[in-house]
């Protein structure tokens, strides 16, 4: 039987839960997959973490050459996060002949081309399945079963904090103030909660996935990204009252013009799929030419979904001898397509005080190339008028917000783009 | 670069879908795919579909030998359907060290065991992906993407045909009559609707994948299947009053008892994720362990959705060297549950002349073991009454329904399972 050795780097919840499925189902594996799988050894710093897993000391590692030199050694799964350290870890395993299988969102993004020509050189694998929207298998589902189609969107809910911190505020109608103390209270969000409510993670996550789709390599940089906090509750019920749940969404497009990728609020139809997933969990969509629109859902984070997207790489790993690398430039590379120059519907916020002559200008504002379809005023102690666009150019609703922004007794509350 | 020849048995609407799709990515594949694939050779006795497709002479066999003797052919596609000539033709060319990669899910369903031994002995690929729920990659992520986990439960919406008829009974108050009629008109029914409508695709679907999930051999005759042609409008309609949409599933799950796999009608909550999965789309929920549910949304069906998933097994076929076998004794054989064993919830509908003193007999047959949840009672020129109980066993469940029979005003017009 093919023996297959693991190193595991960060015995963090991912690393632990990696370390227990591997272990416990290691008789399983025997039989279902013709694995002999041993974590052969393990680098960590908590000492405590080390002990949870009653793992014996010779097989902790001091340092990452230890690691990377032990010869019992073939996959070395990478799940530390960060960048600095991680980089010249998963560098190092590389470059000494061992497969890496890493759930390193960041690394990826930033990296990627890099550490695919260090496995390349030394013909080893590098696999990131864990890395994006954790045990959905949405990386095999590109790699490995899309062939046949050239695909022209992937676009979803990738980000659990946020989804969750939004469920709470749709159907509980909770702050988002609140809601993102729940959700630290329930280990959902970090104590520093900026990568996943400002959509840097998202970013991450969609620059790795639209990259696969495209056959391009996206980087963060060529992103628009938008968080949630400026979202209010007003913002949330005038959706609803126009029957719509906001999201944050990763978007992928491949266009006549270009590619298009974005990461922000968003409204969406309450009867479509993804305004029906809820809490931590993820969906993604792809739509292929040949295929037409997959749906893929399930939990996009946590120890033991993630840790399963980890295992299914290091088994992969185990069975398949050939490795692949991203062949990043298939068709004439197109452009990358800026937020500025996409289409879009839009909502937008106002806020003005009673009977304000102003309101009447908003029409003549928007002017011929923005068509509004329907606008929404209620009367409190101010005015909120709320104006639901058609298709729309990004840069000529920008250029109509900063007339109104000129406007003395009207505020602009918020934009958010809608995809229908 | 590595050349791959493939064969297609079979021209109709997957087989066309996979002509087209493989020689108009011929350039793409290369780039993308590291493959140089070419359609070496078609067996098919309708002419007129090889001139659609506008195929040289040269290509066209006369008959499988010349298929299968052919040294440039890699991989054969089986997508003729049918048992008789598939089956031969399939272990001829598995025989002749050919890789297959079929659609057929009644040749799987029936065959598996004896085509992979064949397989295995001769180390080539037997690849099924299109077989079941077309291009949705069920088999793939069972397979390769959820390695770590044992899988609890399998289920969903794998038949269009019938999904198309009770949304529209559900949707627009058709009759199932119209449905039928309105899908044969559009392609999604055939002209003998049985295979769909009586649930025997559905029965080798969920046999090919219950089988994957649990590692076990679930042959046909241990699945309960019924199919959707005692449903009335009535019971769409009750259904609607109490919550439910009604689907037919196929269910596997892997339970302390043994094994229970079914298709039947199934009264599924309006705002769970299968209730909003209509038309001719497919739904595949799978549980595993470690990763926890994962749903699986797309076209079930369709020249173009199941071409896609044939085109991406003859892909990885050809980019993986190492063939595997599905090891189908992975845990001590457990005996698989029947159907009479099973515990469900229940959706029954009687009718009984108006004022009919049996009625309060009812609860009292039902007695302590079936508990009744909810009672509907609906009066025109009858009286319609439906029940819908807790978790109960079949077994009992029937001898309810034996008791109730024997009443002489009250009749059973349809006993229903609900999942909740």
């Amino acid at each position: 039987m093919k023996k297959l050795g693991v190193a595991i780097l960060g015995l963090g919840v991912v690393g632990s839960g990696t370390y227990k499925i591997l272990t416990e189902n290691k008789e399983y594996f025997k039989v279902k997959e013709g694995l002999d799988i041993t974590v052969e050894s393990v680098l960590e710093i908590n000492k405590a973490r080390i002990e949870a897993l009653g793992i014996e000391k010779s097989k902790v590692a001091k340092n990452i050459e230890e690691v990377v030199s032990n010869r019992n050694v073939d996959v070395v799964v990478e799940v530390m996060g960060g960048v600095t350290f991680a980089k010249d870890f998963v560098l190092s395993a590389l470059s000494s002949g061992k497969t890496v299988v890493t759930s390193n969102k960041e690394l990826v993004a930033k990296y990627w081309p890099e550490l695919e020509q260090t496995a390349k050189k030394k013909n080893v694998g590098f696999f990131y399945e864990a890395s994006s929207v954790g045990g959905v298998p949405v990386i095999r589902t590109l790699i490995e079963s899309m062939q046949g189609n050239h695909i022209t969107s992937i676009s979803g809910i990738i980000n659990g904090t946020t989804n969750y911190i939004l469920t709470q505020m749709t159907d509980n109608g909770w702050s988002y103030e609140d809601a993102l103390k729940e959700a630290q209270k329930l280990g959902f969000a970090e104590a520093n909660p900026t990568a996943d409510v400002e959509g840097f993670d998202a970013t991450y996550k969609i620059s790795i996935l639209s990259s696969l789709a495209f056959n391009k390599k996206i980087s963060i940089e060529n992103i628009y990204r938008e968080g949630i906090t400026n979202l209010k509750e007003k913002d949330i019920k005038f959706a609803k009252k126009l029957g719509y749940v906001i999201k944050i969404l990763g978007i992928g497009k491949d266009t006549k013009n270009g590619i298009e990728v974005r990461v922000h609020p968003t409204l969406v139809k309450n009867d479509s799929a993804l305004a029906n997933v809820k809490g931590s969990f993820n969906a993604v969509k792809i739509e292929g030419d040949s295929v037409g629109e997959i749906t893929l859902t399930g939990r996009g984070a946590g120890s033991m979904p993630t840790a399963s997207a980890v295992v299914s790489d290091v088994i992969f790993a185990g069975k398949h001898s050939e490795f692949y690398y991203q062949p990043f430039n298939v068709e004439k590379q197109k452009p990358v397509k800026y937020v500025k120059d996409f289409t879009s519907k839009y909502f937008v916020r106002l806020e003005s005080k009673l009977n304000n002559s102003e309101v009447n200008k908003l029409e003549k504002i928007f002017g011929k190339k923005i068509v509004i379809n329907k606008i929404v005023k209620e009367e409190s102690e101010k005015l909120d008028i709320v104006i639901l666009t058609e298709l729309a150019s990004e840069k000529q609703m920008l250029k109509a917000l900063d007339k109104i922004k000129a406007l003395k007794d009207l505020t602009v509350e918020n934009l958010i783009r809608v995809e229908d």
